[in-house]
């Protein structure tokens, strides 16, 4: 294991959170907040803690690939630690479970909380929380490998440890501009859904809090009732970004390039688009008679079907009071998840259209034991190692499922609550059924379950084995 | 596809059934019942149906996988329309769907009933219900192998579409030979296990049906309280019979030949034994405050872990009122299982272990990715093949657990039942949770959701392929 290439890594996460905490610092201060001060003792704690790690200078500039996914786990475990403190420092929380829950829960994108009353806090907090997302959705490790010349080697595996989806697709032969791409189009993509926000009458903290966690697919509300408060017009602004940003984010790469055909001819974004159709008229036509006439009833359809499926977890009505259809379709929708290389969690769209085609070859294969038919996507082969790694990907997801499940059981939630509560943070969601769906939180889990959640949300973010491999005894022998 | 020798399986299928009801109508003589005379006109149906359909000889005798495949799930449709017959001719049931529920829930061993009181059923009936646990727990084709010289070619197809687990292990060279030695093996276990109940003072009526239903690993009680009312030695007897039931038979072949090293060396085995271990030590302890004492806790404890992880599906206690810890237990045990090669349901716990194992090797293999390491079993290395099957037979079982899960769901039951219902019959067990729980039963399904959870219970006893190979258009083209 090269450990100090690791450190010096870590070093420049923190330098990097540092930096990014004078945002919510600023906002502190227009709005003439003492969480200001709180702000100026955790950069100058990030900024230190960084400022002595990046001095670690490598010998060897060769990075391998478990040095690339622990690296990763490790930048996620302490950019989360150190972004706990404003929330204690300010005095918002004081246990430091909860506090490191909802930071896990902003940088994983999850949106799940453990408050109730989210109006009484600091603006300067409230955005930094916010923010966690924006920076969370699309990564961390991403954006230095964007800006600075890490390492000589191959940072390949960086992207691959915190890129979401089966494969990583580089846009552009080298690694670096290939970040750079990304974090430009995911920051223009923010940019505009601002614009649109406050052109729809939104004030500006808000325009730019509810961006920061439509953008992230993460879900963040900075108001108790989420969205429901708002107008048609930004409720479906919100819908409409969400679907976006739940897009792979290659395919906008191609619409820059200008080679339309190849993005109608993705099956993951055909798939995804008709799996947001479909439930969305099935949940229409199960729950109508909640809402009052058409309209409602689309809107709130599309808000909520957009809103879980990309696992954003925004919420315009309380979905708990649906018929159980529509909430057994909810769920699906989290087990899905958005598609492969867009900021949103879950399976991915695109593992599960290989998984159904697996089934459908086995099909072909016991009746005509002779075929030689090949699983295609977008017309290529899909090599015999993408297709064993979702595999194993589903087999540890599952797994990682019920072991949740069944320690958070502890606590005596009912099977449902447990169920949903699990599926909203590995799939890095947020809101669930019963007891932590949208008008509950997770605040009345034990230290225990939370904990466990928080890893869920860890290990979710990062598609399991980077937050596995550090528990692996394998990953530390020579 | 060689539709002459199908039709010719199909026709000895019925006289078997033709034969096997015999024992039900001897049944209701001996309690002088009226419901003799349905038999009667159920073992005439059967026999000329049968008989007729037998005459269709066969031109080539060459078996393919597919007709193999196709013969079995056809058998197994057949057998059970043929098999409701008595139910609705004896006038004890008068929706057809409930009578083909039952009959399949018979056959498939799962024990999940739509009765609330057997009690009030002709004895004979009630025989037939219990006698369908036990023919279908070792498997109704795999009977006619070892009695028929059935086709020229390989009997193995239809073995392997019968048998579950990931890979059906021959015993002796010959198939037929194989089948005899299975046969005998669960003949004799059962009448250990009558002899047993009756030294325990159990009349031989329930001593035979109940023995019926622990063979099956099925748990059709005859009682309505199940087995709560029963002495703790006969409780005690039928915890270790399900136990035993629940094992791998080549394990007794081996006993049989005196490889007893080998039995011990078996990893399913083992793990089997440990799963029920730590179950039931777990269980205990977490729902110890609803028992009288150690002795009372550890015998329901036992009982129901079991029962649930053999996919029995008798009670002894009403499991619904346990935390939910321990239920959360209990549904974890439904997905996996009993162990593979024996009359139980469910994944199965060798697919489990394998599972775990292709994980581990992934972790490894991303810590050092030239490690050459392979998958063993048994220090035998398992053939990618066989990793292959299981990856494949543990995404369609999600893919058609959801998908039940989805459409049940329309009657607005809550989430906690919908899941469970789907575990309780996809796996083969019986009773799940809350309105489908052991003092529940699924008479408030609707006709859709009944020949839904029909059909998961076929899909769960020929572990998938057989099933939904009839429903692909690649089957039936040329």
């Amino acid at each position: 294991m090269n450990y100090r290439m690791i450190l010096n890594i870590l070093g420049w996460v923190l330098k990097f959170e540092a930096a990014a905490m004078l945002l919510p610092f600023v906002c502190s201060l227009i709005y003439m907040e003492t969480a200001a001060l709180s702000f100026v003792i955790c950069i100058l704690l990030c900024f230190l803690c960084g400022f002595f790690l990046a001095r670690i200078k490598p010998k060897s500039k060769i990075m391998y690939s478990k040095d690339g996914f622990t690296a990763v786990a490790l930048s996620w475990i302490v950019i989360s630690i150190f972004g706990a403190l404003p929330f204690i420092i300010s005095g918002s929380m004081s246990n430091f479970a909860d506090a490191l829950f909802e930071t896990v829960s902003g940088f994983t994108t999850t949106g799940a909380s453990i408050l109730s009353d989210v109006e009484s806090f600091p603006k300067g907090v409230v955005f930094w929380r916010s923010f966690t997302h924006w920076i969370g959705g699309m990564g961390v490790v991403v954006f230095l490998v964007a800006v600075l010349p890490l390492s000589g080697g191959n940072n390949l595996y960086l992207l691959k440890a915190e890129s979401p989806g089966p494969s990583v697709s580089k846009l552009v032969p080298k690694v670096r501009a290939t970040a750079k791409i990304l974090y430009s189009i995911y920051s223009v993509m923010t940019l505009i859904e601002i614009v649109i926000l406050l052109i729809g009458g939104m004030d500006i903290f808000e325009a730019i809090t509810i961006s920061f966690g439509t953008a992230g697919t993460g879900g963040f509300a900075v108001r108790n009732s989420s969205m429901a408060d708002y107008s048609s017009f930004i409720q479906n602004t919100v819908t409409i970004f969400m679907i976006l940003f739940g897009v792979n984010f290659s395919l906008y790469y191609l619409v820059l390039v200008r080679k339309f055909k190849e993005v109608l001819r993705s099956e993951e974004f055909r798939t995804y688009i008709l799996i947001i159709i479909v439930s969305t008229t099935l949940i229409c036509i199960n729950s109508y008679h909640l809402f009052d006439g058409p309209g409602s009833a689309v809107k709130h359809s599309a808000f909520q079907v957009a809103s879980i499926m990309t696992t954003t977890g925004y919420a315009t009505d309380d979905f708990n009071r649906w018929p159980v259809f529509s909430k057994t379709i909810l769920v699906i929708l989290m087990l899905i998840g958005a598609c492969a290389g867009s900021t949103g969690g879950g399976i991915k769209v695109s593992r599960i259209i290989i998984a159904l085609k697996t089934v459908a070859k086995e099909l072909i294969l016991t009746a005509h034991p002779k075929s030689t038919r090949k699983i295609t996507m977008d017309k290529r082969i899909v090599e015999h190692e993408t297709i064993r790694s979702i595999n194993v990907f589903i087999m540890a997801y599952a797994v990682i499922f019920v072991a949740s499940t069944l320690i958070i059981s502890i606590d005596n939630f009912d099977f449902t609550t447990n169920f949903t509560a699990v599926a909203a943070t590995i799939n890095n969601i947020g809101p669930g059924l019963n007891a932590v769906g949208p008008t509950g939180n997770f605040g009345g889990f034990s230290n225990i379950s939370k904990i466990v959640l928080t890893f869920d949300m860890l290990i979710g973010r990062l598609e399991i084995f980077p937050i596995l491999m550090l528990f692996s005894p394998y990953t530390w022998r020579k």
